[in-house]
Protein backbone atom coordinates (compact mmCIF):
# COMPACT_ATOMS: atom_id res chain seq x y z
CA UNK A 1 0.00 0.00 0.00
CA UNK A 2 1.20 3.82 -0.72
CA UNK A 3 2.20 5.78 1.92
CA UNK A 4 -1.04 7.91 3.16
CA UNK A 5 -1.37 11.85 3.43
CA UNK A 6 -1.36 10.44 7.62
CA UNK A 7 2.02 8.58 6.72
CA UNK A 8 3.64 11.84 4.93
CA UNK A 9 2.27 13.88 7.63
CA UNK A 10 3.63 11.82 10.69
CA UNK A 11 6.72 11.70 9.23
CA UNK A 12 7.17 15.51 9.24
CA UNK A 13 5.87 15.91 12.94
CA UNK A 14 8.11 13.48 13.64
CA UNK A 15 11.30 15.58 12.03
CA UNK A 16 10.09 18.55 13.83
CA UNK A 17 10.06 16.28 16.87
CA UNK A 18 13.34 15.23 16.52
CA UNK A 19 14.70 19.03 15.60
CA UNK A 20 13.94 20.07 18.81
CA UNK A 21 16.29 17.93 20.44
CA UNK A 22 18.59 19.11 17.96
CA UNK A 23 18.47 22.45 19.07
CA UNK A 24 15.96 23.82 16.02
CA UNK A 25 12.27 25.08 16.04
CA UNK A 26 9.83 22.68 16.25
CA UNK A 27 8.91 22.24 12.56
CA UNK A 28 9.27 19.48 9.79
CA UNK A 29 8.16 19.65 6.03
CA UNK A 30 7.93 17.27 3.01
CA UNK A 31 8.13 17.84 -0.79
CA UNK A 32 6.46 14.87 -2.11
CA UNK A 33 5.62 14.24 -5.70
CA UNK A 34 3.71 10.50 -7.00
CA UNK A 35 4.55 9.15 -3.82
CA UNK A 36 8.07 9.64 -3.66
CA UNK A 37 9.31 12.06 -1.16
CA UNK A 38 11.87 14.57 -2.70
CA UNK A 39 12.83 16.64 0.03
CA UNK A 40 12.68 17.14 3.86
CA UNK A 41 13.17 20.07 6.00
CA UNK A 42 13.51 20.96 9.45
CA UNK A 43 13.45 24.91 10.74
CA UNK A 44 16.84 25.83 11.34
CA UNK A 45 16.83 29.40 11.94
CA UNK A 46 18.61 29.73 14.77
CA UNK A 47 21.13 27.13 13.89
CA UNK A 48 22.23 28.69 10.33
CA UNK A 49 21.46 32.71 11.30
CA UNK A 50 18.71 32.82 8.38
CA UNK A 51 14.99 34.21 9.78
CA UNK A 52 14.17 32.47 6.29
CA UNK A 53 15.32 28.98 7.17
CA UNK A 54 11.57 27.64 8.07
CA UNK A 55 10.92 23.87 7.03
CA UNK A 56 8.79 24.44 4.24
CA UNK A 57 11.08 26.72 2.86
CA UNK A 58 14.24 24.01 3.51
CA UNK A 59 12.15 21.50 1.61
CA UNK A 60 11.22 24.12 -1.63
CA UNK A 61 14.75 25.06 -1.85
CA UNK A 62 16.21 21.49 -1.44
CA UNK A 63 13.77 20.16 -3.66
CA UNK A 64 14.05 22.45 -6.20
CA UNK A 65 17.63 22.22 -6.12
CA UNK A 66 16.98 18.20 -6.44
CA UNK A 67 14.82 18.30 -9.47
CA UNK A 68 16.80 21.42 -11.00
CA UNK A 69 13.86 23.54 -11.45
CA UNK A 70 12.13 26.70 -9.71
CA UNK A 71 8.49 25.82 -9.66
CA UNK A 72 6.94 22.28 -8.03
CA UNK A 73 3.89 21.88 -9.55
CA UNK A 74 3.09 17.77 -9.59
CA UNK A 75 4.44 18.55 -5.99
CA UNK A 76 2.50 18.07 -2.60
CA UNK A 77 4.02 19.62 0.39
CA UNK A 78 3.54 17.45 3.80
CA UNK A 79 3.62 20.37 6.97
CA UNK A 80 3.79 19.32 10.54
CA UNK A 81 2.11 23.17 11.41
CA UNK A 82 0.13 25.14 8.84
CA UNK A 83 2.55 27.41 7.12
CA UNK A 84 3.17 31.00 8.21
CA UNK A 85 2.43 33.80 5.53
CA UNK A 86 6.02 33.68 4.76
CA UNK A 87 6.01 29.84 4.16
CA UNK A 88 2.39 30.52 2.33
CA UNK A 89 4.22 32.95 -0.13
CA UNK A 90 7.23 30.60 -0.49
CA UNK A 91 4.40 27.45 -1.63
CA UNK A 92 2.50 30.28 -4.22
CA UNK A 93 6.01 31.20 -6.09
CA UNK A 94 6.52 27.57 -5.62
CA UNK A 95 3.62 26.60 -7.57
CA UNK A 96 3.26 23.41 -5.52
CA UNK A 97 -0.41 21.48 -5.89
CA UNK A 98 -1.21 20.96 -2.91
CA UNK A 99 -0.82 21.46 0.91
CA UNK A 100 -1.51 18.89 4.16
CA UNK A 101 -0.29 20.09 7.29
CA UNK A 102 -1.20 19.00 10.94
CA UNK A 103 -1.24 20.80 13.88
CA UNK A 104 -2.22 24.62 13.02
CA UNK A 105 -1.47 28.24 13.15
CA UNK A 106 -3.17 28.80 16.90
CA UNK A 107 -0.98 25.69 18.48
CA UNK A 108 2.01 27.75 17.05
CA UNK A 109 0.68 30.65 18.46
CA UNK A 110 0.09 29.15 21.86
CA UNK A 111 3.80 27.62 21.49
CA UNK A 112 5.12 31.38 21.59
CA UNK A 113 5.48 32.26 17.83
CA UNK A 114 4.35 34.47 15.62
CA UNK A 115 2.21 33.29 13.05
CA UNK A 116 -0.86 34.41 13.81
CA UNK A 117 -0.09 37.86 14.41
CA UNK A 118 1.80 38.06 10.79
CA UNK A 119 -1.36 36.79 9.19
CA UNK A 120 -3.17 40.02 10.99
CA UNK A 121 -0.99 42.40 9.93
CA UNK A 122 -1.02 40.84 5.83
CA UNK A 123 -4.29 42.51 5.00
CA UNK A 124 -3.42 46.38 7.15
CA UNK A 125 -2.66 48.94 4.78
CA UNK A 126 1.72 49.49 5.31
CA UNK A 127 0.98 52.66 7.04
CA UNK A 128 -1.18 50.47 9.69
CA UNK A 129 1.21 47.99 10.38
CA UNK A 130 3.18 46.78 13.71
CA UNK A 131 6.52 47.61 11.70
CA UNK A 132 6.91 50.96 10.39
CA UNK A 133 6.52 50.94 6.67
CA UNK A 134 5.89 53.63 3.61
CA UNK A 135 5.93 53.96 0.34
CA UNK A 136 8.15 56.46 -1.16
CA UNK A 137 7.04 57.76 -4.64
CA UNK A 138 10.11 58.24 -6.54
CA UNK A 139 10.12 59.08 -10.49
CA UNK A 140 11.73 55.79 -12.32
CA UNK A 141 10.05 53.31 -10.12
CA UNK A 142 8.57 51.34 -12.89
CA UNK A 143 11.91 51.36 -14.75
CA UNK A 144 12.90 47.69 -13.82
CA UNK A 145 9.47 46.71 -14.56
CA UNK A 146 9.62 48.32 -18.30
CA UNK A 147 12.63 46.96 -18.65
CA UNK A 148 11.69 43.70 -17.82
CA UNK A 149 8.45 44.20 -20.60
CA UNK A 150 10.91 44.82 -23.36
CA UNK A 151 13.51 42.00 -22.29
CA UNK A 152 12.85 39.65 -24.88
CA UNK A 153 15.02 36.87 -23.06
CA UNK A 154 13.09 37.22 -19.69
CA UNK A 155 12.47 34.10 -18.24
CA UNK A 156 8.90 34.49 -16.46
CA UNK A 157 8.55 32.91 -13.10
CA UNK B 1 25.21 64.88 3.74
CA UNK B 2 24.54 61.32 4.49
CA UNK B 3 22.04 59.12 2.19
CA UNK B 4 18.73 59.55 2.58
CA UNK B 5 15.53 57.57 2.22
CA UNK B 6 15.56 58.50 -1.55
CA UNK B 7 19.23 57.50 -1.75
CA UNK B 8 19.04 54.00 -0.40
CA UNK B 9 15.31 53.62 -2.62
CA UNK B 10 16.71 54.85 -5.41
CA UNK B 11 19.89 52.37 -5.33
CA UNK B 12 17.69 49.21 -5.10
CA UNK B 13 15.49 50.22 -8.16
CA UNK B 14 19.10 50.93 -9.62
CA UNK B 15 19.64 47.63 -8.51
CA UNK B 16 16.42 45.97 -9.77
CA UNK B 17 17.08 47.31 -13.67
CA UNK B 18 20.23 46.48 -13.81
CA UNK B 19 19.25 42.74 -12.30
CA UNK B 20 16.84 42.70 -15.66
CA UNK B 21 20.08 42.75 -18.11
CA UNK B 22 21.60 40.26 -16.34
CA UNK B 23 18.49 37.89 -16.77
CA UNK B 24 16.92 38.05 -13.81
CA UNK B 25 13.84 39.70 -12.50
CA UNK B 26 12.78 43.35 -11.89
CA UNK B 27 13.77 43.59 -8.29
CA UNK B 28 16.20 44.71 -5.78
CA UNK B 29 16.43 45.49 -2.71
CA UNK B 30 19.00 46.96 0.66
CA UNK B 31 19.75 46.47 4.60
CA UNK B 32 20.60 49.67 6.26
CA UNK B 33 21.86 50.15 9.87
CA UNK B 34 22.80 53.73 11.09
CA UNK B 35 22.84 54.98 7.26
CA UNK B 36 25.57 51.76 6.22
CA UNK B 37 24.48 49.56 3.58
CA UNK B 38 24.75 45.74 5.25
CA UNK B 39 23.36 44.09 2.61
CA UNK B 40 22.17 44.16 -1.15
CA UNK B 41 19.83 41.81 -2.84
CA UNK B 42 18.51 41.35 -6.32
CA UNK B 43 15.76 38.63 -7.31
CA UNK B 44 17.50 35.23 -8.69
CA UNK B 45 14.78 33.05 -9.19
CA UNK B 46 15.60 31.76 -12.32
CA UNK B 47 19.09 31.87 -12.29
CA UNK B 48 19.65 29.57 -8.82
CA UNK B 49 16.69 27.48 -9.48
CA UNK B 50 14.73 29.12 -6.06
CA UNK B 51 11.53 30.68 -6.20
CA UNK B 52 12.51 31.97 -2.72
CA UNK B 53 15.34 33.49 -4.30
CA UNK B 54 13.32 37.67 -4.03
CA UNK B 55 15.46 40.92 -3.47
CA UNK B 56 14.51 41.13 0.09
CA UNK B 57 15.13 37.60 1.09
CA UNK B 58 18.46 37.39 -0.57
CA UNK B 59 19.46 40.68 1.24
CA UNK B 60 18.12 39.52 4.11
CA UNK B 61 20.12 36.27 4.22
CA UNK B 62 23.38 38.29 3.56
CA UNK B 63 22.70 40.64 6.33
CA UNK B 64 22.36 38.39 8.80
CA UNK B 65 25.30 36.19 7.49
CA UNK B 66 27.15 39.46 7.40
CA UNK B 67 26.16 40.89 11.12
CA UNK B 68 25.80 37.14 12.50
CA UNK B 69 22.51 37.22 13.67
CA UNK B 70 19.36 35.68 12.71
CA UNK B 71 17.33 39.09 13.59
CA UNK B 72 17.54 42.42 12.12
CA UNK B 73 16.32 44.80 14.94
CA UNK B 74 17.43 48.68 14.18
CA UNK B 75 18.23 47.88 10.41
CA UNK B 76 15.88 49.30 7.73
CA UNK B 77 14.91 47.37 4.23
CA UNK B 78 14.91 49.32 1.29
CA UNK B 79 12.85 47.96 -1.58
CA UNK B 80 12.45 48.70 -5.45
CA UNK B 81 9.10 47.81 -5.11
CA UNK B 82 6.46 46.77 -2.24
CA UNK B 83 7.45 43.25 -0.65
CA UNK B 84 5.31 40.53 -1.75
CA UNK B 85 3.67 38.51 1.27
CA UNK B 86 6.43 35.85 1.10
CA UNK B 87 8.95 38.65 1.55
CA UNK B 88 6.43 40.96 4.52
CA UNK B 89 6.81 37.77 6.09
CA UNK B 90 10.63 37.22 5.99
CA UNK B 91 10.53 41.02 7.08
CA UNK B 92 8.88 40.15 10.52
CA UNK B 93 10.52 37.18 11.01
CA UNK B 94 13.75 39.00 10.72
CA UNK B 95 12.34 41.61 13.29
CA UNK B 96 13.62 44.82 11.19
CA UNK B 97 12.74 47.90 12.39
CA UNK B 98 11.36 49.97 9.09
CA UNK B 99 10.24 49.13 5.65
CA UNK B 100 10.58 51.97 2.30
CA UNK B 101 9.43 50.70 -0.98
CA UNK B 102 8.82 52.44 -4.37
CA UNK B 103 6.52 50.61 -6.94
CA UNK B 104 3.79 49.13 -6.00
CA UNK B 105 2.14 46.04 -5.64
CA UNK B 106 -0.09 46.96 -8.46
CA UNK B 107 2.99 47.92 -10.47
CA UNK B 108 4.01 44.55 -9.85
CA UNK B 109 0.36 42.66 -11.04
CA UNK B 110 0.33 44.66 -14.56
CA UNK B 111 4.40 43.54 -15.06
CA UNK B 112 2.83 40.17 -14.76
CA UNK B 113 3.85 39.32 -10.80
CA UNK B 114 1.54 37.29 -8.51
CA UNK B 115 2.16 39.97 -5.73
CA UNK B 116 -1.25 41.41 -5.14
CA UNK B 117 -3.42 37.52 -6.15
CA UNK B 118 -1.15 35.97 -3.16
CA UNK B 119 -2.39 39.14 -0.97
CA UNK B 120 -5.95 38.09 -1.77
CA UNK B 121 -5.11 34.59 -0.89
CA UNK B 122 -4.00 35.06 2.68
CA UNK B 123 -7.00 35.77 4.23
CA UNK B 124 -8.83 32.70 2.99
CA UNK B 125 -9.44 29.62 4.99
CA UNK B 126 -7.12 27.32 3.72
CA UNK B 127 -10.03 25.42 1.74
CA UNK B 128 -10.70 28.29 -0.52
CA UNK B 129 -7.95 29.03 -1.52
CA UNK B 130 -6.63 28.49 -5.04
CA UNK B 131 -4.19 25.94 -3.82
CA UNK B 132 -5.74 22.99 -2.60
CA UNK B 133 -4.66 23.10 1.23
CA UNK B 134 -6.12 20.89 3.64
CA UNK B 135 -5.50 20.36 7.57
CA UNK B 136 -5.62 16.92 8.94
CA UNK B 137 -6.15 16.64 12.58
CA UNK B 138 -3.37 14.15 13.37
CA UNK B 139 -2.56 12.53 17.22
CA UNK B 140 0.61 14.08 18.02
CA UNK B 141 0.41 16.62 16.09
CA UNK B 142 1.69 19.03 19.20
CA UNK B 143 3.98 17.08 20.45
CA UNK B 144 6.76 19.03 18.97
CA UNK B 145 5.50 22.26 20.63
CA UNK B 146 5.37 20.26 23.79
CA UNK B 147 8.75 19.26 23.45
CA UNK B 148 9.89 22.61 22.50
CA UNK B 149 8.20 24.33 25.59
CA UNK B 150 9.93 21.46 27.92
CA UNK B 151 13.82 21.63 26.55
CA UNK B 152 15.57 24.31 28.39
CA UNK B 153 18.11 24.90 25.61
CA UNK B 154 16.08 25.95 23.08
CA UNK B 155 17.05 29.48 21.54
CA UNK B 156 13.53 31.59 20.96
CA UNK B 157 13.00 33.43 17.66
Amino acid sequence: MPPSHNDFLQRAVALALDNVGAGGGPFGALIVRDGQVIAEGVNRVTQVNDPTAHAEIVAIREACRALNRFQLDNCAIYASCEPCPMCLGAIYWARLGAVYFAATREDAASAGFDDSLIYSEMPLDPGERKIAMRRVALPGSTAPFLAWARHAGRIPY
